[in-house]
Formats: C-alpha cells, sequence, structure tokens
C-alpha cells in the first residue's frame, strides 16, 4: 500500500490539495548527517513552476523536518518530513467533481473506494512523489557513504530521441538546460517541442536513463527481492510509467546468446566483464558494473483540449479545457526516478549488510 | 527475499539438484477445491524435456501435497508443493564449481554469499520457477471464482516478431505448437529458428505477451503495491526477463497526449474506454478493460559455444561448451508468466476484498 | 519497527519535546466517517495533566488531520494525524543530557544509536502512544461497524487491588472517577495512595484489566498472528508494561484440564461455553466469548528522589531530583490499552475479511 | 499468518496427521555450519514418546534438510527442515469428526475456515512445533557467534513451585531428569504429580522460565519490535500459552518505583545495573544484563475423562474418553520456548546488524 522496503522503509501521505503531504522514513541508520539543504535542492529540481516548460503551478517545495532528527543527526527514530501545500485553488477543480479525466485516475478511485477527493488528483496526484524526492535526499546522502551515485536524465521526449550512450556523456550537462538532457543540441529541440505542445494544449512523454555507478558486488535479494525487481517495482510506481528495461532491454531479443553474453575479465585483479549488456545485475544482484535502466513515461492525462468522457452517473459528455497542465513532465521525473532508485539501493544495502558475517 | 506477497503468499525453495524443490503456500482461503491434476497440466506446460525445442533434461516434475489440503479442499493452513528432483546428475556440473559461466548468476552469488552450490545453479536455477507454476495454478483456481482469465503467449523469438494485435488472435492455437505461439506460421518459423540455434549450440530470447481478461474494476492498492507496479516485480523475478512494458508501454512516447488518452464511453450500461492503450490500469488500479503487458527474455546465458571468462582464483579462462542446454526458454516460460501474473492478482484480490466495506 | 499492523497498519512517529508527533494509518477502509470529536474524547482521556493525580506538563493534545480524509469521510487513502507538542521546555532537560536515568531506555537508546534525543525521553517518551490513541479511536469507529466494544479499566494501582470479576462490574463508573477503575471506593482508595506518592515523589505501577465484547468468531491469525500473540505484542509496546495474561492466566496453573476446561454448551441455539476460562480465543482465534486479559505496569521510571547512576562517560554519580513526575500512569494508560487492542482488532477484522470465500 | 520474523523468517507447514510437517527458514545467512547432530538433539527433547511422564505417541522426529545446506554449510537460500509424521493413525480421531473438544482449536477453526482436518487437531496442532525447534536450533547455532545462550527450565508444575531465583540454580541439573526442572528434590515431586494426573486421566500446567545471557547492548527495535514485544508475540503463540511476564513480570505492581529502579553502576569499566527488575531490557532493547521472563501454560485440554460439550450441529453432548494424552506438556515445552527466543533474537540480531554504521 502506502509504504516502500524492508529496512529503509517510507510510507507516503497526502493529497494534492490537502493541507499537506509528506512522507515517514523509518530505518534511517542514527549518525547520519542530515544536511537539509540537500535535500531542499533536491526537491527544488521537481518543484512545480521551475520553468518555461512546466506547470505554472507555484508551489516552493519548502521541507520541513518534524521527527528523527536531532542536532542535525538522524537518531534511528523515524524521520517524517513535511511538505506544505499552498497553491491549492479548490475552486479549480469544482468542474471535475463529478466527470472522469480521460487516461486519469478519477473512474478507478471512485470505482475502487466510492468516494474521492477530485480536487488535483487527490492521493493520486504525482504531487506526492515530492515526499519520495525529500526521502530519496536522505537515501542517497546514505549511499554516499558505500560511494553509490545515481544520476538520471531525459533520453527521449516524444519522438525526440538522444541515442549516444549513456557512457559517452557529459552528465554535468544535465542540470544545465530545462530539459535535464545531457546533450545541449538535443535538448534544445526537446525543449522546442515541449514548448509546442505547451501552446497546443498537448503533453508529451519520454524516455528517461538512469545509471547507479560504483554499486558494490551483492546487492538484492533473491528470489522475489531481486535488485530488478525491486528497482522495477519502485520506478512502476512513479505516475505515467509505462515500462521499464535493464541493460540492453527488449533490446536484447535481436541478439544470441553468443553475442549477449558479458565475457568475464580479469581488469587489474578485478573480476569485472568486458561488454554490460546485463546492466549490471546477474541473477538478481549486483556485479560491480554499472546499473542501468530505461524507463518510458506515457504523456500526461491533463490536456487543455476537449475530450469525450462520461460522467459519475454514466452519461457521455465532453470535458472542455481548463486550468492549468504540465505539457511535458518529463524534467521534473528525473530527481523522481533518481529518488525511487536512492530508495530501493538504501533498502538493499541495509539488508545485504544484515546478512554478511 | 524469498517470500512473495501480502494475503496470498507464496515461500520458494530448493535447488536445481537438491532433493526437491517446492514453495509454501499462506494465505490460499479455505474451500478451495484443489484441483491436482489441474497443477500437474500447468507443470506439464513449463516441464523440461517436453518437446524437440527445450533443454533435454528429464524431470517428471510431479507434485506432491504436503499440507493444507484435507478431502481435496484447501482448509486455510499453509499448502505446501514439493516436487522431487529426479534427473540430476551432479558429476555434470564438477567442471563449473571454480569457474563463472558468463551472463550467469555464479558470479554473484558467489560473491555474495561466499559459497555457492555449483550444481546448475543451485538455488539461482530456473528449476524452481516449476513451485511458482504449482503455486500459480492454484492462484488460478481461485481466480477462477472471480471468473478472471490470463492468457501468455510468445509474441516474438529472436528477430521473427509476430505483430498482430492480441484481440485478432485465436488463443486455442496457442497450446496447438510447440513454441506457444497462437499463430501457427509464425510458430513454425520461429520453431524452426530455435532448431537452427539449437544445432549451432547458441540461445534465442524473445517476448512473452499476457492478457489479463475480466479482471474486476478496482484491483491494486496505490501507492507502492499498484498492479502494475507488483506485476512489475513478480514478472522481473523470472530468470532472464530483462524488460515488462503495459499497454502501449515504450511506443507510447510517440504518441502525444490528444492521441494517447483513452476516452470513457458508456457501453451498454458500463462505463468503459473507446481504445486501451493503458492496457487496463489508471492510476495503478484495474478499470475494468483488458490488461496486458509485454515482458522481454534475454537468450539464456548457457551455451554450447567456448566462452571467455574467469575463474573463482580470478584467472582468465576459457569456458568449454559441455552438457545440456535449452536453446529457447521462451515456450516453457510462457505458463511462469501465467503463474507470476496469477499469484500478483489472488493476492490483491484478496487485499481488495478486505477493504471494501 | 515503527509500524504495526498488515492491513490496518499505523507508522507512528515524533519525540516528546520535538515539533510534533503523529501517526500514519495507512489501510483504513474508505467511506468511514471519521469523527473527530470521538477521536479528541479519547485523546482527553490521556492527556496529561487532566487531574491532580497525573502528571502537571501541560498539553492540550489537539489533533489534527493531515491527509486521508474528505467531507469527513476516509478515502481509502493514508490517514496522518498530527498532535504538536506546546509545552516542552528543552531547558529541563539539559541536566539529563549526559546522564541514563535508572530504568529509564537513556541508556538503551545512547548505546544502540549513538545519539540520543535526550529531551525528555526523545522517541522512548510516552508522549507518543498519544499518536496511537488517536489511531486507536478510528479503528474503534471502524469496530463499531461491527458491534465489537473494549473496556478498559484499572484493576490494581501499587498493593490497592479489585477483586471483582469484570461481569460483576459497571463500566460506566470508569469514567466517574480520575483513576479510572469502576469500583467508587476502591478507586477513592487508589487515589488517596497515588497522592501520597505524588506528594513522596515516588510512582506506583498496577495493572489494568480489559475486556473485548462481541468479538464475532474467528479473528485471529494461526500460526504466528493468532489474536492473544497479537495483543501481546502490541500491548508489550506501551511503556512500563511488564506482562499480559489472558483469561485465567498465571492463575490457570492452579488448577487441573478437567477443572479449567471450558465446556461447550448450546445457548439458545449458539454454540458458547459454559465457563470463559480461556479469555475467549482458543487456538489463536476468538471463539465468541468475552475476550479479556490483564496487563501490567511497573511504577514508572522517573522519580523525584535521588538515585544512584552512572553518567555517559561511566562515571557513577547521583541523579538529583527534578521536574515533572507522573506518580502513576495507570489511568491514562486506560485508554492506551483500549487503543492498541482496537488496532489489533481492527487490523484482524479485516484480514478475516479478506480470507472469507 | 504462518510466517515469523522481519530478516531471519520462518514459515511453518504442516498438519498433525499429514504426511510430513516442516519449516522453511528464509534469511539465515550463508556459511554458517548447519549442525544437524545439533538439530536432531533438540528435537529429541520435544520429542513425544521420550519418558513415562509425556504422551505415548511414538515419533522419532528424524529431521531432513531439504534445501538451503550445501557441504555442511547454509547457502544463504532458504533452509526447508521436514519431519515426516509416522505414528499417525487417523482412525484414532474418526470420533472427533463431528464434535468439539472444550477448550481445543476445533471450535474456532471450524468456525474460521468452514472445513478442518479433525485427525489430531490438523494445523492447529502442537505438533507443528517441531518444526520450531528445529528451525530454533539453527537460531542458536547463528546466537553462538554472537555468545548469546538461552536457557528455559520448568519452574512450576500445577501447583508445585520451584520458588528459588534462577541466579541460584544450576543449569546443568535439567537435562537430568524427565521434567527438566533444575532441582532435583522439586523435580522428583513434580514428576509424582504428574503421574498421578496421568493415572486419573488429567492434565496439568505450569510455568515456564527462561533466561538469555551474554545478550549484548542493543537489540530490539522501537517502537514496534521491541524486544520484548517479539518474545512475547511469539512465546503467546506456543499451543496453551495463557501469560507471559518479563524481569519482575506482575510482581513489579508491589514495588513503588524507588525500590524497583535498577541503579546503575559502574562494573569493572562497564556500566552495569546493581538489580535487575527490568529483566534485561529498558525501552524494547536489551540493556546487557540477564534478559529473563516466564510463561504459564495451562493444563492441556486433551484428558480422558468424559466432557460436556456439543457437536458440529449444536446438539450438545458428552465426548467420551479415548486415546493418548499428554499429562503435562511442561517438560517437552521447555526446548520449544527456547527455540521461539533464539528465533525472536536471531532476526532482531540480523535488524541490529543492518542498521549499524
Amino acid at each position: 500500500m502506502n509504504t516502500l522496503g524492508t529496512l529503509f522503509k517510507i510510507t507516503s501521505f497526502g493529497e494534492s490539495h490537502g493541507p499537506a503531504i509528506g512522507v515517514v522514513i523509518d530505518g534511517c541508520p542514527s549518525q547520519l548527517e542530515i544536511d537539509i539543504d540537500f535535500i531542499q535542492t533536491e526537491l527544488n529540481k521537481r518543484r512545480p513552476g521551475q520553468s518555461n516548460i512546466t506547470t505554472s503551478r507555484n508551489e516552493t517545495d519548502q521541507v520541513e523536518i518534524l521527527s528523527g532528527v536531532f542536532e542535525g543527526k538522524s537518531t534511528g527514530a523515524p524521520i517524517t518530513l513535511l511538505i506544505k501545500n499552498k497553491d491549492s485553488n479548490p475552486f479549480d477543480y469544482e468542474h471535475l467533481k463529478d466527470i472522469y479525466r480521460p487516461s486519469h485516475a478519477d473512474f478507478t478511485y471512485q470505482n475502487k473506494y466510492g468516494i474521492r477527493d477530485y480536487r488535483g488528483g487527490g492521493s493520486s496526484s504525482a504531487r506526492l512523489t515530492a515526499g519520495w524526492v525529500a526521502a530519496g535526499a536522505i537515501a542517497k546522502l546514505l549511499l554516499k557513504k558505500y560511494s553509490i551515485s545515481i544520476t538520471a536524465y531525459v533520453k527521449q521526449v516524444y519522438q525526440i530521441a538522444l541515442n549516444i550512450p549513456y557512457t559517452e556523456l557529459n552528465f554535468e550537462e544535465i542540470e544545465r538546460n530545462n530539459v535535464r538532457c545531457p546533450h545541449p543540441e538535443t535538448a534544445l529541440i526537446m525543449e522546442q517541442e515541449i514548448l509546442k505542445a505547451k501552446n497546443e494544449g498537448d503533453s508529451l512523454g519520454g524516455i528517461i536513463s538512469c545509471v547507479i555507478a560504483n554499486c558494490p558486488v551483492g546487492l538484492g535479494e533473491p528470489i522475489f527481492d531481486k535488485l530488478n525487481a525491486k528497482l522495477a517495482q519502485a520506478i512502476m510506481c512513479i505516475n505515467a510509467v509505462k515500462g521499464i528495461q535493464f541493460g540492453e532491454g527488449f533490446n536484447s531479443v535481436n541478439f544470441k546468446g553468443s553475442e549477449l553474453n558479458d565475457s568475464f575479465i580479469n581488469k587489474e585483479g578485478k573480476t569485472s566483464t568486458s561488454t554490460n549488456h546485463s546492466g549490471g545485475i546477474q541473477g538478481g544482484i549486483s556485479n560491480g558494473e554499472d546499473i542501468y535502466f530505461e524507463t518510458a513515461f506515457k504523456p500526461t492525462a491533463t490536456i487543455l483540449k476537449s475530450q469525450q468522457t462520461v460522467d459519475t452517473a454514466g452519461n457521455e459528455t465532453t470535458l472542455e479545457a481548463k486550468g492549468r497542465h504540465d505539457p511535458c513532465v518529463l524534467p521534473r521525473a528525473v530527481p523522481i526516478v533518481e529518488a525511487m532508485s536512492a530508495l530501493v539501493l538504501a533498502d538493499l544495502v541495509l539488508v545485504d549488510k544484515a546478512y554478511s558475517l
């Protein structure tokens, strides 16, 4: 339900237009320095209204720590992170009270729960991912102690794809443009495409790539808590995600075993692989190579075009365009993908530690 | 680790060349008729040696019920299913004791655990999936009470793809050929391709499609136990799986929101959608339409060709081809994909039932 | 760790002298009317400063709902309940920074975590039970739909015991005195005993009895989630609890099987028992009779007398009496025992519901 | 349900008169030497028919390891332990098919599940504890690495109590008599009392004391996985247990805080306590002193005397005495109490390890 993880666990709560959203982290080791500026920096990457190509909802997303931190360090008790909602005008949503937005969670929530906070999607809103990003920032602080780093970037927006292997990209470019694509020329085209969609009142999807570097050998718990399985679950929880693939992923099928197998080599005394088609995971356990995966986001469902739909009474009707919209969530989803990955890794680091004799 | 599920839970155990593999199901509702013939039929679809295009390991995979069933019905107590290993010749694996097979779990298991049952991959072996298929058969018996049906088939083998939408296929064709592809002509080409790889001592991957029909609205528990997230985790646990996508999946990115959104319509009094790009899931909850997803299997790592690798002491060496191999696991993976899906759905059916007032 | 329950789950957070304490309830069924006045009434029973025989810390313990409730009803999303700390003077605790209070959690927390919020016991403080009482109030609202009622009362304070069976007591007397003992004469003696201890700067323990009435047959999940096992775990989490016994409890050993067995009888068409030595639970499952148990609270560790102890550097020293103290927590523990019981029952009601065909 | 633990987890399965009972241990660290003789020795202490004062059911309780152990060591994969049922005559139980034994689980199981394996109590039978003892033996092997030792003994049988503090007893006496009471003279009286009850066809309960020595400071995870809370849950799962108390337990209420608090002292450079009324646990965390608790077993429900009861159709009737019975389970419960304690401690050792920076 709303808790993720075995030892490093987060419980997510809140609604888009309630008083606040937040997260409780249960299982953060004690004595970890909690750098609140770093948490805020991560949140700012996800913040709405950060550039001309995102939604105009204006939230400062200021994080407050309610518990679990004493004199700047974690105490081992649950860490509660709260982010108050500010720019939430409930009147913006009155027209959605009795109508289902196509491809939104309105219909499924109403039918599952028999009740629904229709204001901005309520608890189904991607606004809750702010809490995950804040929690992910703390997971990153923990992973730093193990030298593990996580970098995500926008690889494709709509039909504009960056087909350069991640190993040839300069990750420092990611934060230098609004799209978070590490290739400035491609980023520019993507940005133009997003602006075009924004003007059309339409939305675009895309692909985010994520690379986990310096992961030690041994993370992931077979059989059902495999590293790839836990990452897949976590990433698939992000709103609008429709697929995930590790290493060569779906492209693996185009090769024979003799072509795809990653030969082991002795690289300066360390067993390594000559290629990395596996994406750093074998048998559900990290093998010490880079872990990399890609995840597909569909275009967001909210658009400013009229759409055919049905109201809660079952009558067919037209949903008229109204309000704010986010033409492309990819740039803001980059920190979310990193955060979810960090949460999974932090959890598996602790589990692996428990079992080491 | 080795338990999957919240209420309908399975615990998997065993090694490829130990005395037996099996599974304990904890949380099967009582009074369910346990049709042992049906379980065996499902197992037979996964059985090695079932046709000329699979491994020649010969296992009858006869299932025994050790607990939880009384006079043909479940009692509510844990159901233990045991499958004894028969054709397990430990001498076949002596040569793998000190060497890592490329892209296998040998290296990661050895490094994570400091010890490894090298005989046939030990507990990392896909042989354990027999237990999952047996458990999945019981999950299917439970789902039958809710009219939910699950059908998987081979959609692609290596570069031979069946690009016909599932809605236009005749699923009765699936079990009529060795490949489990519902298009006889394509199945034939796939079979030839597999035989060619078999003769070459090479292996092929592919794509399996899975369709879940008659799923009621409301399955899946936001935020972190979303239906797609739990399915992704479960499917990603299957050996050799490298990716999963729901509905239009990665192809979603090629459309704009206005093109991809599934409009709601009133279909004979029932709210339905005019298209199903979402793949039957919105906001992590089933919406009553068909759920469909695709999953990519890399070619199996074990091949009968010499490969460069490293031994446990770190020396580079050549792994000489030897023993049995499975040129393409896709046909045998079809019942596994169905089983994992059934286990997830059975679990979510029970959870949803708990919360309905 | 800080989450309790399988389906009706609470996550507890906060510190005695942090900004707030609270709880997230994950798994409350939707459409439940959330009566905030009832929650507050329950909290008021636990509130410090409610009478002359409790601590003088002054907290209004006003509950705020941050999420999960829409237009007065639960939505199925996590319900976050927040209680801000008001009367928390950190300077009151400076003298405890480097010293371990005897029989307190100071020493174990410091050694386990290497850091400790020493202000009022930090996260080990019984103040966190306010969150549990608030969550328990919502559990009670859910249980009301199943007609289950829970009543606890003070049965013993120090050596003053009420040795009348609960069946002969008038539970309406409980809230009519400060001690929450349903026997006015005994309550008066208890109150005097507590005031005496208060004046002496000493503390008293006691026994709370709890009766769960109208529990349907079938709650509790063998083998390891037995109703008595889950209640024991939950009750044992309450600060200062040292023991729990069900039905005849420790006194059972004084009888032979032939004397203690509860014969089944047909009571107006319903299978019932002639006696109830078992306390309403057989084989870990409720049998439809009253469930009753007793739990022992040691006298609270904080007293206003000088005590021998050791400082964090290991030096023996004297802890000088200072500040506020609660001479007897029993009256305020009554709502806590009820709340923990309600949380366990609400959880088991949902689990049982899931498994009913 | 049937799984206990967070990291060192056991899943229990089987029925008294099914083919076998057993347990899967998930989460045993790898490379632990699995001494099968030790497991068998532990099982022999629980074995029925071991002396003239236990049931005459004759089971050798030979343990088989089905998985998870390779060349004498754990591999990190699930360890499956199987014990086949041998002396199970289903005809012995035909007369119990339609009748509820007083104070047994027959009635609650039938009503909860709508079906019941009536042969020897089915899955509610104490026979399943053999699996727990086997798993507990492996937990003990793990705890040995941390020097933690666990010793239980019979402190009271019926009204014969051994009122000598455990610190003054010689634990080597425990295994020298059939009762497992470390005081030979008392053991003799207890044995006579048990034989008398055996001849009368009646049953006796009693109290078991358990002492955990050399437990390091820091085990137990506040708030809800406190060491005492987890022990209470686990012990309360043992058939016939009606109560548990830690340290002074219920007797705590007879003292004032100033009398009961355990003063800290510096004992040869180590912070220790001058007394140990707390029983080695403060704030739910072990404090380095001996942990000790007592648990009450009611007399077993099965007796060889006629009893009034009700049949499954609701008719009042008489249950005629028949078959075998165990006049006092206390001697055989000693290894069970140790095993459950060991399982809890092994689990908490691993969890604590995970969180240590």
